[in-house]
């Protein structure tokens, strides 16, 4: 079986308010190959969501319905709403050789990192400073304060996941992030492991 | 101890003929930053060959004695012939935070690979097929046909070396491998050990 030819799972994972969403936009928007993979969500539309652009929303039944299905690559809870990865898109798309981002938070790319081991390159994005975090989360944060700070208080435990990750970038400088995520993206191309086929073919190769 | 910022060694290699010389000599013209280890050989001197440029000349007996003081990082005997890796060179560049990139044969890759584990990320360039570097082994070798025949069974073998390393790169097209190489190297700045410390400061930082 040759797998050089599978596309990438790419994994990007950290704290809430680490700016997750705008580092994947900005690599999605320079690698016009790359796809990204919807989530399912029960949690309601807020102002900017577009149904299958931002997330798929699901009621608790259809989300419920999924899970007993195993349609999902991994699902979890976060605040009391659940959110899931549909297994079907990811799967094709790698089969068919094409790399696909998974944005997601930290319980749940843990599953994916366990589920889909060959198939995934796993990133996990820290912040420069506490504080720097802090900023990010209160000022950005589109919800109460008190979410905000129930946030900030369980990034201090999902900074400790850091080390099950492939690779950690420092979220300092956009530009700095989005090229390493990219040659991290190029080099997971390239992985011994994807070569043994073809390793075993030279060996069988007569020529003289 | 944090070690986010010393250098990283790229260990490039593979058999003889692959192109390695090529490769890295395009590698280091879009990488400004990047500096090449220059191995010393007991071979004699070649047509194009230049002390300090393309290895460092040395008699038998110099190069013995470098062997008894530690001086090599690695060192092997192809054909009759000695090859080493200043040790000197490396360790003072990675300190100070610069990239270096070892351009060797299999034998000592494996060496570098085993006593600099930390430090090293491992490239090893496979041919698109063995018939297609018989011609290039033969098509180029500036040595006897009896020589590049030694050379190319010796490949045979030395291809299994490709499982040891971190990656593998099929060298058919001379600007898809340079650029994976390029990935590879910036990638390699982000391994998550690399961010230990970051993490543990960060857990410790207090902000609220």
């Amino acid at each position: 079986m040759n797998n050089t030819n599978r596309g990438r799972l790419l994994v990007v994972s950290g704290p809430s308010g680490i700016g997750k969403g705008t580092v994947c936009k900005e690599l999605l928007r320079r690698c016009s190959d790359l796809l990204l993979s919807i989530s399912c969500t029960t949690r309601p539309m807020r102002p900017g969501d577009e149904e299958g652009v931002t997330y798929f929303f699901k009621t608790e039944e259809e989300f419920e319905r999924m899970v007993q299905a195993g349609e999902f690559l991994e699902y979890a809870g976060m605040y009391g709403k659940r959110y899931g990865t549909p297994r079907a898109f990811v799967e094709k798309n790698l089969l068919e050789g094409r790399d696909v981002i998974l944005e997601i938070e930290t319980q749940g790319a843990l599953q994916v990192i366990q589920r889909a081991k060959e198939d995934v390159t796993s990133v996990f994005l820290l912040p420069p400073s506490m504080r720097e975090l802090h900023k990010r989360l209160v000022e950005r944060s589109t919800e109460t304060p008190e979410k905000a700070r129930l946030r900030f208080e369980s990034a201090y435990r999902e900074i400790e996941y850091a080390e099950q990750y492939d690779f950690v970038i420092i979220n300092d400088q956009l530009e700095e992030t989005v090229e390493a995520l990219r040659a991290i993206l190029i080099a997971s191309h390239y992985g011994a492991g994807r070569a043994l086929d073809h390793m075993h073919a030279l060996k069988e190769e007569q020529v003289l």
